[in-house]
């Protein structure tokens, strides 16, 4: 087996993901190639020693420029803050390296289309962090709809929110920033917008209402000083989507008490799916039919049945946790490189998820409907 | 205890709720006059003995106008379909009844108007049937929310979805007329909004997309002769409340699955709830601050702290039932008549979610925001 | 329809609980004599009263036998504390009444003997108190295992826990004397014991370790007396069924936090459900076999497919209250009355009943498995 | 950091589980050794090399006695079935290893007894495999209850149910042979036996019934020659614990439906809690006092204030899996082999949960109670 170099750039939440995914894949899944994390990249020195060390990566760097041209480096993995996802990674597009970034990978559309058509140009694969979609359920979700086993799709009524900015005198911070993070819709709303198009296809119209909630934040902890904030903290969509159902979409980091309620029901005319993330080894599913007296919604726990739940353990109901949806997404991107088959969700799907963000912004602005073109 | 004449016209679903609420009431609760069912009333002559019978009315009719009329009648019920409540009603009002009406009152607001104005000018009290708020534990919800526990309140997400037109073969009815039931958004939409202005007050403004899912349907069962649908199946509405929050709200008969998810997820800066009528004798409760190892929604369960539940149980945990909540809707409607003070919801309220409905259907064919005046 | 006469000494919790039945029963199933609250008889005379305005009972009295031998009376319902039930009983019985009696009957398997041969001579029907069972998804459960749907029954746990004792200042009362309540295998394990009988059929041998966690309580609220404990407050038992399987039972009022944990888990070849009374519209239900991507625990909600439920309301979901399980129990004593048949469970099966706990306190007292004659 | 050397011996289920913990642990805990997946030992060849590629060991081989006594390896993880664990462990210790053993260490105490003391006096740690308990949310119920938070202790009721055997022509395996899986209560048994001597202390008398419920298995998939199963399917036990307090526990392996039902409620006067692994990352907390219209459960997701999780992700409700509670294992066995401290739960530990074991076992064909030395 031979070696395939990952450089990560970034130590916080998501560079933490990544180096563990990194490390974790090639004992879990048949890889051709083996994952070796060549180095790590933080402007904070003390925090690029630390991760370097913990993570066992070979060597630890503070310019982010070195990582990116590396030779020993294949594939550069993105997880610093949003505004500098794009320079990043025509960095390393043009050095010819496959790019794996975290979500959004830029702060709007055109942004996004300059990225992969840049990587679409020079060849390389990109694989984009949206890792909730990688669960054993959803592909099971995504199977039975796409099979028709739940029929003709009726409606799609999805949500993301949890409650890291319910309190008014949280810091402000760079997610708070337009340029920046983009607000609740870029940094939840892609989630769940990206999970329903993972499962219906191209949203293709909608209607929004983006509300900021707090509108100032003090700008250290205690400070008196407050910024304002000009992003949204909860976004309310109407969707029509390309396949003629329609739904309803909810990104909001100001729900009090939720800590990662991303979940969706959809119904067709032969059955319904409901899914919550906050138990995400489950998928509830009610069938259409049957004997009247055993009717009712069945709650399906993840297993051997549901790939590739099973590589991760041989029996039901172990269950797997949040950093092996991130295995999973190294694995696959990994596997996409090796086949030469695209990786998804790519820098494409990216592309057409941050058109949906931007579109929302848009039709809360203008109070109007907006097509998806 | 004197007696208090009940005059009930209709025998379907909602008659038989009424019958029974009525025939309950005065066992659970200390009222002071006994109702007595006096007549009932239905153009059916067989469903009229029926009824009769099984409810132990006095005396039986197949002309609402004789119920309406008699004397030993101080309160009619209104139990049929929509489009002929507002001329019992009128009816009823000009014979000086009170008057217990079904939901939606009306086809529209101007209708309901014209009757809330004739109850109020003739000093007779009103009483329509949103009875899932007359739930224990809603009554806490709304105490909560008044009291500050929750804070201030940052937004709310309704929803009320059943599946019993979901079926595309299901036969054309008067719940399908635009002049009759006047599709989802009046059958069940009524009951959120109504449950939202409950909990929260006003609604100011709102956005609204509706859909008639199944474009027709059969004239009688296995008929291949079908008559098209005006209505919508679907409704996804984004609102705006006085008191400064905005929220989401679906109305939906074609929910795959759902028997009665009507249910709703408020958030305040101090709390959230969490509701499902699936589980009514639950509400959960997210309380911010402590200790945060012991964070988390407590399932609280219905008991006889929450009254009027003690009326039905002196013991926590044993749980009402639908028609125990109908009970509590006829009690609080005698106990206004005799301490002269408004029921709620009466006519007036009932109005103000028609006005919420209409405008719901003007803001989906505009396609644009609608405000409620 | 003629007039059946019921007569209700007792006017506490349960005392409530069999007017509000008898009130309702009528409404909701389609009797043939019509029941007639005639009498209520409580030594406390501001008790009896009250009952007496609140139900709408003809008569009152402070003396039961008034009640019993009443010429207008043929149904007596005894509601009082478990010593006194034998003494009612046998006087009812004297008199040609049929009886409805709380559980326990007896506070011991020779009395409950002597009660059921008194009511099988006098040919007069018995009916008990055991009104959880009335439930119609627990009817569902036992057509499932009769029919063979869930194959061999393999094995089976029961509980029934709650947390009124849990305080160690609780107050000494009637229900903790062995000759009164006799323990909470009497007040809740009774009501297990049925249910695994019910579901099951007969137990044969059983083992139990019987507890009493509180040995002495306040004679009076704040009193520094007390007084010893001579009851179990927690009884586990093992049991083992004459169909062949075996099993647990617990019966626990020290349940801190359990408000009406009265439930189950029955496992078979073909299936298994499972079930708990703090959502008794819903049973839960795992079918073997089918494709093995859909296997898991379906969530069936109460609806009109579950007799009687449709008689309550017609629409699935709605979901049925404690006091209508009691409104089940008084109608199927009507028609069992009617129709010349056995109630259920009547004096015999609480006999029964009474045997297994009987057999349980010797079982703990000798550290031994006991056989059930 | 210097390296610690692994070798596993056993490449099933449990030998991927260790295989990948050691691998992970690195990467999430802070040690100061580097574990390195040093040698794999298979008697099956073709699984070694297997295993060997899968996992990236530095070497396999087909005799596990060269991995034992290797001198690159310093800790032995021992996966294989029972009945092999203690000769292989006895020459690990021997060979001054420190032993990672999967549970049970031994099909008797007596055998885990030689075991323990072989390696006390050799001076090596000792980590058994009880994984679950590893738990952050179980770790918090441990920490409520020796704090007082729960008050004193009333009660226990614990399961391990699983249905993996309940299909009668399942075919016989090492695990029905009593000297080497030692039937459920040794398999499951041991694991809520541990988790309820992890909360709350030493077991000091029991009862037990012990069921064979399929009396025989074929000895191949299809084959119609059956082998005789000498050991239990099913064990339910009462038990006392030295702190007082009494409860129930049982083990189950032909629980039809349920994948990892292994859970535990246990009150107490202040507070009362409950928990199954099927979702794990909850613990629902009952305190006694405060507003009555709030009392519930309260669901706590975990999270950050419940160390490790914060090690795996700083965020709440992301959750973590199966093979990150074997990574929090592993971490602390390296941890105390550092520190020089006892790791937890340690050969003493197996030991006294394997007596417990035998004396169900004992108690089951005497019909008797039984003490624990």
């Amino acid at each position: 087996m031979s070696d395939i170099g990952i450089g990560i750039i970034g130590t916080g939440f998501m560079g933490q993901s990544h180096a563990l995914a990194y490390r974790a894949a090639g004992g879990i899944f048949p890889l051709t190639r083996k994952p070796v994390l060549e180095m790590v990249a933080d402007n904070n020195e003390a925090a690029g020693a630390a991760a370097f060390r913990q993570y066992g990566f070979k060597r630890v760097t503070n310019n982010w420029r070195d990582l990116v041209n590396d030779p020993h480096i294949h594939i550069v993995s993105i997880t610093t803050p949003n505004t500098l996802h794009k320079e990043m990674a025509l960095a390393a597009i043009a050095a010819g390296k496959h790019v794996h970034c975290e979500k959004p990978i830029a702060p709007n559309a055109a942004d996004a289309k300059e990225m992969l058509e840049a990587a679409e140009k020079a060849g390389v694969k990109t694989q984009v962090g949206f890792n909730y979609i990688k669960n054993p359920v959803l592909k099971l979700a995504r199977e039975m709809i796409i099979s028709g086993e739940l029929g003709d799709i009726i409606g799609f009524r999805g949500i993301h929110a949890e409650d890291y900015m319910t309190d008014p005198d949280g810091v402000w911070s760079w997610r708070l920033d337009p340029k920046g993070g983009g607000g609740v819709i870029a940094d939840l709303g892609s989630h769940i917008i990206g999970m329903a198009r993972f499962l219906l296809g191209p949203i293709t119209e909608l209607f929004a209402d983006l509300e900021t909630v707090v509108p100032s934040r003090p700008i250290a902890p205690g400070s008196s000083e407050r910024r304002a904030v000009e992003v949204d903290d909860i976004a309310r969509l109407t969707v029509r989507f390309a396949r003629g159902c329609r739904g309803s979409i909810e990104a909001n980091w100001c729900a009090t008490g939720r800590k990662m309620q991303l979940g969706f029901e959809v119904a067709g005319t032969k059955g319904s799916l409901s899914f919550t993330q906050e138990r995400f080894n489950e998928l509830r599913y009610y069938k259409v039919g049957g004997d009247p007296r055993h009717q009712g919604f069945t709650t399906i726990e993840a297993g051997p049945a549901h790939a590739p739940y099973g590589r991760f353990c041989v029996a039901p109901g172990h269950q797997i946790g949040f950093n092996d949806l991130k295995a999973i997404e190294v694995a696959e991107f990994l596997a996409a490189i090796e086949n030469g088959e695209g990786a998804n969700p790519d820098f494409r799907e990216a592309w057409e998820i941050q058109k949906i963000v931007d579109m929302a912004i848009k039709a809360s602005v203008t109070r109007n409907w907006v097509s998806i073109s």
